[in-house]
């Protein structure tokens, strides 16, 4: 396999973009992407979007977005795998430029979720329609019973599911491509509006419209190109039952573990050689059971590292820079994407007030469903 | 780039299958490709679907499907590219063999049309919503122009288009996995119920469920498992503007042009070379325009060609030996899957009834929309 880089990132500000369409959001997040890369043609484009169809009664994603980028007759294909399809369709771009297929791929996400679409009918269609969302539990009601059953088992407390909002809306309070730039307290969180008990509203990200892209290319290309040099050094994928119940145990998220261990065997490192991470922040608790299968602490202590701070700015392991998907805001189909964003301009030492110190190996956890998917990249800085 | 070869194949019938669910169609499918052949664990798994959000309420296909073949948790993504969906899906799998990532992958498209969606409006999310959906036309419409203006241009007859129906239902006819298995003649087609002048019912490809699955694997691997080595010497993809009007001319099929080239480049044939092809007649235009983009006749002859014969199972360039998407039936995401099945039959000398002389090179061409998304592959059988 052909070593590959990426050389260009860009995204729109994340929010309720009604004055935006849905293909005009993605172009501006691809023509940043292309400027940043300083690339004059792509070879071949994967979009990461999850239900289009549903949102706006528009499918045949990577045809159209080649189409309005400008760029037909290049390939573009769509790659659809819930909440984490731009995920996704990063490691289908890796496999383009790492075959030698391609040399320069475009790779983004993309999602319109405020145009009037019964936005909680359409993410449903990420759980199991025939036994799950036909007995009428939806996504707070599945991360709520996840909560529970963690707080039962380990002792996590309801101050520490609002530690991972507040900690994430203080990222996200310094990037300016948030769609909540401010801050909240534990007591704001656990008195808000409640969803699912014993999650609130301010457990739970929001609904988005965005977009993010980066440039792929190989290594060799990178470095011709003089650009800096962020390696992808691992891409690790897996699967579990759709369906929450079919599991053997409902805080271990294998699909999350399995992915991580697979990423971290193909970069050759350890969980503790990571410097930071983006990780799939849907609900407070999502957060606290991803660093546990990601290997940052054991298991059932997440909710405890979080309140110690390990995982804030300044912590031994910050954990969401970008503000998450609690606060930065979660285009479900652009997600991916954005955490590789975040994760890049880290590694660039290019993000301004959220900028971490020593950012060498840089990780994003991006997931589908209640963990049914998820998807772990890896990448460094290579140039030191 | 490792070479990739397909060893084992499998499909359901394709037809209204009421008392399966899209799920069940899959993983019967893939059983049947798995059984075929004779692999004992899948690495990774691409599943194209187009539109199963709007049909059936369930996006997040790629975990579903690995869910309930059991495989989980392999790393399984859907591809969706509008009708060619599981064209493009065969791409991403080979890209992964090629890559040397993984070493044996399961590529299976799927859809379940008949359970009750607005197919016409789900079918029409392939094309531009902003710029024809909401202006009122949908797929029947717009093949309807590009017909028209190839009868204005070319000469092409009415009794040409009837043609390709009329070949393909004598080919379907021999298909047990047909969903129409019964000859259709000339006058028939012309008198049959008007859909969009000039297209009648029986110009037009059905609604119809059912699944499609190949098992790829390395060359090597497949050497060593002592498997007929059927390989994919090319794979191109290509985009066109989505929307009809934005074209120079409606009756070129550039993506389709474009497409055919690079595969005939990849693999270092010309047209002359193909042996026989599965092309994406869904309406029968299409298949006459796209016998001219792949180069087996000069533009504007593709009416003449079919009446004169040369296209049938004794031609010479039999096409749609299957009976096509007109008589085979055509679910949407599982369209292209199937056309490398027949392709593999009939290079294995498999295909009973319908089995042409001399196979050696076969081509699958599947198209999305009015050809805004075109993917080619041509196999070979390289035993002898």
């Amino acid at each position: 396999m052909r070593e590959v880089c990426v050389i260009g990132c860009g995204m729109t500000k994340f929010g309720e973009l009604w004055a935006k369409s849905f293909r005009d959001i993605f172009v501006e997040a691809a023509l940043k992407a292309i400027n940043d890369g300083e690339v004059d043609k792509i070879d071949s484009m994967y979009v990461g979007t999850m239900s289009s169809g549903l949102f706006i009664g528009q499918e045949h994603i990577g045809a159209l977005m080649a189409d309005y980028l400008g760029v037909a007759p290049i390939p573009a294909v769509r790659v659809e795998s819930a909440c984490c399809s731009s995920g996704m369709a990063l490691r289908m771009g890796f496999f383009d430029v790492a075959s030698g297929n391609s040399d320069i791929v475009l790779v983004g996400g993309v999602e319109k979720m405020t145009d009037g679409a019964d936005v909680t009918y359409a993410l449903a269609s990420a759980a199991d329609q025939e036994y799950e969302v036909y007995q009428g539990v939806t996504f707070p009601g599945l991360y709520a019973m996840i909560a529970r059953a963690h707080m039962y088992r380990y002792g996590t407390t309801r101050e520490q599911l609002a530690a991972v909002a507040v900690k994430n809306h203080h990222n996200g309070a310094l990037n300016p491509n948030a769609q909540f730039q401010r801050e909240i307290t534990v007591e704001q969180v656990i008195n808000a509006t409640l969803v699912a008990d014993p999650l609130t509203i301010l457990d739970s990200s929001p609904v988005s419209d965005g977009a993010a892209c980066v440039i792929l290319a190989s290594e060799e290309l990178a470095k011709s190109l003089k650009k800096p040099l962020i390696k992808i050094l691992g891409s690790g994928a897996a699967t579990d039952s759709l369906a929450l119940h079919q599991r053997e145990e409902i805080t271990t998220l294998k699909a999350v573990r399995v992915s991580a261990e697979r990423a971290y065997k193909m970069a050759g490192i350890n969980p503790s050689d990571v410097d930071f991470a983006e990780v799939h922040d849907c609900f407070t608790i999502a957060e606290i059971c991803i660093l546990e299968e990601l290997g940052f602490v054991e298991k059932g202590k997440g909710g405890l590292f979080t309140e110690e701070g390990h995982t804030s700015l300044e912590g031994k392991i910050p954990v969401n820079t970008s503000g998450g998907l609690k606060s930065k805001g979660h285009p479900v189909g652009a997600t991916g994407i954005a955490q590789v964003f975040e994760v890049v301009e880290q590694l660039r030492n290019n993000a301004g007030k959220r900028q971490i110190k020593n950012a060498k190996i840089g990780l994003a956890q991006n997931m589908g469903g209640t963990g049914a998917s998820s998807v772990v990249h890896i990448l460094k800085n290579v140039n030191d």
